[in-house]
């Protein structure tokens, strides 16, 4: 099956998450907004297509199927492409810990918008301050030091013991706050050798590699999740 | 098989979620921290426990299970209780639903703790109204008249087309942004015929009103993710 993901152009953000895992699979997929552009995902949102109706992309369609929400999507993708173990309690694992990285998504996304979204980052500058700060020396130490407790757990080298969709996520997530806030991260990465080993595994995967180096891979910028303001990284 | 529920005691918070769909199916449960403290919860979040390691309440343990994540749970209990329908499709779309439902319980919740968690409300007033007037205007009016659509496009009676654990949780979002935003809900239910009767009909249901009247039950409090801070609700 040929799967079609939609997700704004222009942006890694909740997107890339799916990306990697259908990279890392080697399906089949059109990443559809970038041949059509963003207008293509309009007609999903306002409820003018059959099946369910998507409140944001990325939402990925299956055949007749539309599954939106980025965990909701890996989790449905984790067993048709062995990217999960089969045990049910593993399964359950799986998707929790891939809403906990939603849930780390959201807070590193609002470090940059503490008040809205739909204003400019330049319009909550001091906010963003603040929030950043609580984030770099409160949130992201609490999340990423569950992780590698995760890691540890499991025998260091996967989360789930083998590989998954939570490994691709979980090198996203040290790729992007890397990129966000390289000084905090620098810093962190000696209390976190498993993360920072596993990141570096799976950027070596032979296809994550190919996608890494090839144009499919939008660089990180300024209109993401992770976005790079020095101020915000001090 | 008896569940036991772990979640904060004091406030109804993400834990109600799961709470209201235990009691309207009637099941069996141990709210295990209202029994035996806080305490009882700190086992599991440090990793002693077997199974997976919840990163936060609430978390349920059916025998050898433990999930955690509200909408997995509820995604979990679903078919087990009659409270989703069937199909794949019907499934996945219900915890699309309800993981749409937690990011809005995110967002209302940085109405009152736009800068840190950790924070008390009293430190970060002056961004909590900023925050609260965006989520007032642009976020709320989004996510409730996405769910309203969502009820008139199957049938205005239920959002999946019968009665589910996404009807559960949209009476606990439209009960918590009531408490907390009186003045802008009432003027906003107006513009949400659906979403109001469902609410009320939700409230009727026999197992959901003796649950309301009862003292397991916990009042909205400021405490809770739905605070009523009268200058959020200009």
């Amino acid at each position: 099956m040929r799967y079609q993901l939609y997700y704004w152009t222009g942006i890694q953000g909740r997107g890339e998450f799916v990306r990697l895992a259908l990279e890392d699979a080697g399906a089949d997929y059109v990443d559809v907004a970038r041949e059509q552009g963003d207008d293509a995902i309009m007609p999903f949102l306002r409820g003018e297509k059959p099946g369910a109706r998507p409140f944001a992309p990325p939402f990925l369609k299956a055949g007749r199927l539309v599954i939106a929400q980025t965990a909701e999507i890996l989790s449905w993708l984790g067993p048709r492409h062995a990217l999960v173990p089969n045990s049910e309690a593993a399964r359950l694992y799986a998707h929790q810990l891939e809403l906990t990285i939603s849930d780390l998504v959201v807070e590193a996304h609002d470090t940059h918008h503490p008040i809205a979204g739909g204003l400019y980052y330049e319009d909550q500058r001091p906010a963003a301050k603040q929030r950043a700060e609580d984030f770099r020396t409160q949130r992201m130490p609490k999340f990423l030091g569950y992780f590698e407790q995760v890691l540890d757990k499991a025998g260091g080298r996967h989360a789930l013991g083998r590989h998954s969709y939570v490994d691709l996520s979980l090198f996203q997530v040290m790729s992007g706050l890397g990129y966000a806030f390289p000084k905090a991260m620098k810093r962190m990465r000696k209390k976190l050798p498993l993360l920072t080993s596993l990141a570096e595994r799976v950027a070596e995967r032979p296809r994550i590699a190919a996608y890494l180096a090839s144009p499919r891979r939008i660089p990180f910028n300024e209109m993401g999740i992770f976005r790079h303001y020095p101020e915000l990284d001090a």
